[in-house]
């Protein structure tokens, strides 16, 4: 009780999300470090540039799959905290555990955008990135919802359920992706191209904000 | 139906608006890095520092077109923007594309900084970046704007058509840009450079605030 | 007076808080740089880049450990700005001191990601900047709320106490942290390890919001 | 009269604000990246790490002073805020000018971090930007208050001079050092650290925002 009513101030959950935007925005810009400019000789340079950006091939989907995946947890992020009406030192903790993973995406990318074709542990690494990042997002939408604990008390129960399920799926994909990595890291990046698709394709179909205002 | 209800939930604009600040606000601030120090012996410092600083002219102005084209997109965001009202599933994934070539702004000035004079392709390719942004501009008004969607109900048609026609405009300038890339880089470069002006000297002429308060 | 009432302009925290947020997460995310992907072979990839990866260990290690530090700062700075109500321009400047502390962590984590094990120095460096950091918040706490000054003029002699021997304690494992190391870098490395296990169980402990709602 | 119609929504200063916040924190927290970490021989690890470490004085002294001059210009960025009630274009690309020579600053700061002593080039060309930064802030406050254009109505002639005086007083200052430099790079830094304790001890005596209160 004595700690509760010293430490027991009302965090605020908007300058989690502001934090959150800040990490998630420059993992997202960071993710062209790894772009550099291939170095020319003078003489000739059109048409070395040329065979070089194409060479480059797998670093520009990289960088594409990994913008795409991180503007996906960002949604989630923003989707979730919808819901939250109050925040507290757990949710805090898992949150930045959240960012700290997020934050790696960058890393992982490099290593994908490098090495996908010569070794499958680079796949394997960067679907355990997602993974995890995916875990703690269903860590932090259970805790939230324990209880009703930092949600709107009139949340539906079926409401829960849903986003727990598409949060749970989205994490079993990733596992299912590093599964098929260590057969043929091919595999696995197919499922992080399916996943994003998918994420992106559910997204377009089921918020249509238009359809609510034309009812 | 049941999918509205569930994942329908009014998706708040100033939430994308912060990431895409923050997205924007990196972008050009990482400029920057591709300004590195050049290497002098310690020897007649000096004058090897003035020849380098020099040598690196184009690097400087790629800085600084890029820096006010990362500018000119702020503010036409920002424009775009101060019209929405509303945000959706649809809307968020043209954001995000929109951003994922936003942050591919620093490699493409590190192309034209460095291989501008060398390499028609690369013009072409900083041209090409600049287009696609400018066509993403070009699709989330479209659709924002169709049937009043995501914008007031009470904006007038002329506003709509002329945001359009300045944006789509924009568009063309980068294709006209790229097309003149293939004959002579210099061309593209100087179209690029118009293209600043313009855009400048237009917003200057024609958004006078102080005009409104004097009237 | 007429200084006071020329500048006396009253200075909104929360600005102060969006470029304490920004620098944070920068920092944050920034550590991610150190983690450079290993050059390999492409004959045996897969070996070289298990043992490579493996290598990394205390530059993985340093990066967590960095990353849950800044998040440490970050909630004892949201902590400390949820008490305060106004801002002026020492404890501004007393604030910028402190961000500059903070975004030398990226410099401090790589020297101990690099050479802990090699040079006890490191991992003293990277104490003594834990230890300013938390002296600059010590010295904002203790300007804040030196005769009520920022803070709210209701808040409790026993709740000023508090934070102020939670900040001192934080400080003085920092020292002692520094001492230790002095003798063998691994100690050191050991308190830090503590100071974060501590901080976020205490953390996670004395701050469950919803024990309020079960009252 | 159409063109003010069609374009002439009003600009909230606010979202110039935050993005102004995003890039000087960047600039602020990019300025580590120039630390980088020196290389070692395992063997004898300690002692060379503090050779190194001290010969890098010079690079920590300009991390230091530009992370102190960047805290002014917010500083500067904030208070020229706090009297704007409304924006315009014009302003908006006064204001993108002046973040164009702030995001430059870690590379002038890298610039005296590794030659000040060697070349008075490095010394002048880190003048010069402070200088044109100051000039953009100059030009900010009398394009804002001219006729009161984009500040409020009520303020008073006198702080409208005050402000301008001291701003004049900040780029007369960066003048005199890129004159001092070309006669020794010393004076110059001399001139950078002098203007950095002036601006801090006024700030510190002019606002103590604590007087107000107990009056």
């Amino acid at each position: 009780m004595k700690n509760k009513r010293f430490l027991g101030i009302e965090l605020k959950p908007n300058r989690l999300e502001s934090l959150s935007d800040g990490v998630l925005a420059i993992a997202m810009t960071l993710l062209v470090i790894e772009l550099s400019v291939p170095m020319l000789l003078k003489i000739n340079a059109e048409e070395q540039l040329k065979i070089k950006l194409f060479e480059m091939w797998p670093k520009f989907a990289a960088y594409g799959l990994s913008f795409l995946i991180l503007g996906i947890f960002w949604f989630f992020h923003h989707f979730l905290f919808h819901y939250i009406k109050r925040s507290d030192g757990r949710f805090v903790w898992l949150n930045i555990l959240f960012l700290m993973f997020v934050a790696l995406i960058p890393f992982s990318t490099a290593l994908i955008g490098e090495y996908s074709i010569y070794a499958r542990l680079a796949v394997m690494f960067y679907g355990a990135n997602g993974f995890i990042i995916m875990l703690m997002l269903n860590m932090m939408w259970w805790y939230a919802t324990k209880n009703r604990r930092l949600v709107d008390k009139d949340i539906r129960e079926k409401d829960i359920k849903n986003v727990q399920i598409r949060f749970l799926l989205s994490a079993l994909l990733a596992l299912i992706a590093i599964g098929l990595s260590f057969i043929n890291s091919r595999f696995g990046i197919a499922i992080y191209i399916i996943i994003v698709v998918w994420a992106i394709i559910e997204i377009l179909i089921t918020i249509p904000y238009y359809k609510k205002t034309t009812e």
